[in-house]
């Protein structure tokens, strides 16, 4: 090793000493909020189990309301969602011996196989404060004795207050929300890191959507002032960054002289990022003028993550809504959610490996990745604990 | 954790030291009879490798006789078993390089490709006893070293004596025995465990047998008092305990009011199960009366076993043979093995995460449990010796 | 354990002590020339990736030159084979925010996304000697220090000396070279001691291409004399041995009458094995006269192995070539690279279990593994280095 690897080496070292909460949390941030499930994916009386940060959670809706509790019977720990058992309103039921669980505090209401059991009364499995808002079911996961929880506001995007047409925030009235969510392979950190990249334009500027808009993304994007990155900390309300595209901050790159490239297509088109705790992704006027995507990046264990991809936009009347039924349809989902994104999950999980075997001590981050250390440091800073692997809990 | 939670923990603890060995037998109990294939399985001059407790052995039928002998080469360590290489009657030879070994003694015969190697009569494959009864090959498994193994009938259930109709036992003359075995993906003591478990009817009640049968299995049943448990010490014989389904030891509960369910059908019906080491089931009466049932499991590694369903019944003469097929084809195989038990199956396999991390020490039993609770203290106090894992012991 | 064993336990472990750095080398031996694909799996311009022991690697041919460099970005560690990326003569980029590496010497010559990147000039991804010959791309894979790197004929066969009609050796002009590649999943040493093993002819003596010639290979052979094992110890060239099948050194077996069995074949044929380091293996006159067969066992991590068999005769023009194009598709390669060398595969295949659970100290080696011990004990004294597993390298 030669004395410039040997600096750089130390240099990466001290860097991340900065950030060292963030390299460890594997298993994600705990006491956030993440959603779990579109509203219309679990039906009155209905049960699913899934899991988020290593917490196995069943939701149950019952007569409109959803409760979500640990998905591990107490006496023989399987997951109840295996089979959804319902015998009252207000209970979820295990089908193998019948353990009977309040919905609301958990607690044991009764066995079926042993109505005068002992255990009845006594044993208890932990519920999960739920929030169903704007047509997606959100759980607060983490310590049971963490509260009260944090108002869901906390874990979302800001309201924007900077521009003179500002895009919708999931809670406003008058909003159309629509998305999708599936798996992927890898840390949800690398998925973070990837969707506020500043200079991951080289897998994008060919896209469908991109050259069927005649957009001009560039092709990479330095942070050259402070006004590049915006440090958000709410008082009480969202912590994150955000990528000020629209300011001198960053300096753009559309062609690179040293081996003849190009951005391609003539309109420019700054979509702005940012990002927030608890690992969640703000796009404005994406896919298209005055729209939204979200995307949250949910740990589910420590190497696969639930990608969500929403879209956000003002809509008031049915007309509007079928307007925005058919751009969703036949633009936004297959170009942007779909084709363009296919190419973001392929990143991230092409890191995998990389990451999982030592790679936060060997990776060389250049200019444009200031934005992922300051992402590194904030959310070091601001995050409400590290969630353990549930395998060390359990040992307890 | 509070005060219950640590007391009950305690509680758990103190329970969880009585039966020590129980929790160590990952691998199963050695020193023991297992089935190993059906008689009809096992052709002349036939060779299949299986794989009981960790041992890999390798099984040949000659001239109607079987034997059984280590299905790894001395040589080189591969399978004989997956060439099948019969060079005389009374050896099998490896397909690799022919070391060539007797049947009877396990000794080195020749070696095809080395006839005069040094080798020979100098390395030995270690045997396992043979007992092929009633249509099934039982193998003894466990330490070379030990001897004389037991007879096949310490291994097997006791014979009813105390039921005017008593069901038949395997080993009786004139007796039909029929049946199936397939993988389970589970640890085999939580097989063990479902087999006779009070209070796992809800995953019954309402199956096609009890159904179309009109029987009324109830929803759960408590032992109250001593006679609910039976144990049984034979000597030199089985060793189990039995649920006294048919005294007043146990209460059944057919109904359960605090979530308002009951118990469909309207015909009593009780199979009183036992259960034996080093691990298997007798249902009598089941799946119809005079018919009993016995299920195996055999350990195949410490994360699976083979689930054996054998029925046993009366049987003279050809014409009842006629119409026990006719029973086992038409009824018995699809409704009770079958449609009845593959919930059992799924039941056990859907423990295994749970107890493949920590869940023997975080199990919450209940009061039917105590029938688990017995059977873990006689299974630690009669077995003939833990199952050491394959590679430690090759590490030796 | 009696008297006998622990004797053979200690003579085993004595031996095993003289060739204890082979029993290290589950990784194989660095600092060696390894084939990586055939000249025409690799097109002008086209990138693809292969690890060799458990050097991932991107090659790309640009103008007809063959470019050979670690095949992870410095940046953020993906694969840049994943989708490839040229975008000059001279290099490779990176496809996800296009880390541009100079193909001759790996320097970072520009960063797509951002072209006044510090990091330009500083970063360098390792290269790999590359050496086309006779159809097949072999890199140089070990250490980045280790040079000058010896010829590739140092990692080759002898050219035969001892014949009146000796075989062709790869390099020489007007050769014949072609075969196939694919995976094994065996450790790589295993493949290789499979290769020239005078015991394993069981697997070969009813072999389609042995019946169709009416061939005899006899059963096995046993080294009698030190005439048996040649040793190739080549000033700067070939280290290896040879089975000296040709002379009297050896004993062949076609007959074994405690079991009564006899090769078959009438026409006796004696393809002399030789095996060099850094693992690859010399049949002479097979699968016909004149012809040999190469074979390399290339390892791919410490579990799997490539295994290359390829056939190498004189030809002399045109004619001279449909001929032998003729031979190869519907003789050689059906016949021999598949049918007959499809059972080698299966036997390593067969010993990986054993071999990776402790098998190295528990084999009973017999009377022809003479030339397996002489093997291993020159591979431990001739090799250049014992390779590192890839993880421990990375977390230095």
């Amino acid at each position: 090793m030669d004395a410039d690897a040997r600096s750089s080496k130390a240099a990466r070292a001290a860097t991340a000493r900065q950030y060292q909460p963030y390299l460890e949390a594997d298993w994600g941030f705990k006491n956030s909020w993440y959603p779990a499930l579109f509203s219309f994916e679990l039906k009155d009386n209905e049960i699913k189990g899934i899991t988020i940060a290593g917490h196995e959670i069943a939701l149950r809706r019952s007569k409109g309301r959803v409760y979500a509790i640990r998905d591990r019977c107490a006496h023989r720990g399987v997951r109840m969602s295996l089979r959804p058992t319902c015998l009252t309103d207000d209970t979820i039921s295990c089908w193998y011996h019948g353990f009977t669980y309040n919905l609301s505090d958990g607690r044991l209401r009764t066995i079926v196989a042993s109505p005068e059991d002992p255990l009845i009364g006594q044993l208890r499995l932990r519920t999960y404060p739920v929030a169903e808002r704007a047509g997606i079911i959100f759980l607060f996961v983490g310590d049971e004795e963490y509260h009260p929880a944090p108002p869901l506001e906390a874990d979302l995007p800001i309201h924007i207050s900077d521009d003179p047409k500002p895009v919708a925030h999931l809670l406003d009235p008058e909003v159309y929300v629509r998305g999708i969510h599936r798996l992927g392979n890898s840390n949800w950190r690398l998925a973070v890191e990837n969707g506020f990249d500043p200079g991951h334009l080289l897998i994008h500027w060919d896209n469908q959507i991109i050259a069927a808009t005649d957009r001009n993304l560039g092709l990479g994007a330095r942070p050259i002032s402070d006004e590049a990155i915006k440090i958000i900390d709410e008082p009480d309300g969202p912590k994150g960054m955000m990528n000020m595209y629209n300011t001198r901050g960053y300096k753009f790159f559309g062609e690179n002289r040293e081996i003849g490239i190009k951005a391609r297509g003539r309109k420019p088109y700054y979509a702005r990022t940012s990002v927030f705790l608890p690992g969640l992704l703000l796009v404005e006027h994406w896919p298209a003028p005055a729209w939204a995507q979200y995307e949250w990046y949910v740990p589910t264990d420590d190497k696969h993550h639930e990608y969500w991809e929403v879209l956000v936009g003002h809509c008031a009347g049915e007309e509007a809504r079928r307007e925005a039924d058919y751009l969703y349809e036949h633009f936004f989902e297959p170009l942007a959610l779909k084709d363009f994104n296919d190419n973001d999950l392929f990143a991230r999980e092409a890191m995998q490996s990389f990451y999982e075997h030592g790679g936060w001590n060997q990776e060389n981050l250049c200019a444009f990745d200031d934005a992922a250390i300051v992402w590194r440091k904030i959310a070091s800073r601001f995050n409400r604990g590290i969630q353990e692997p549930p395998f060390r809990r359990a040992a307890r």
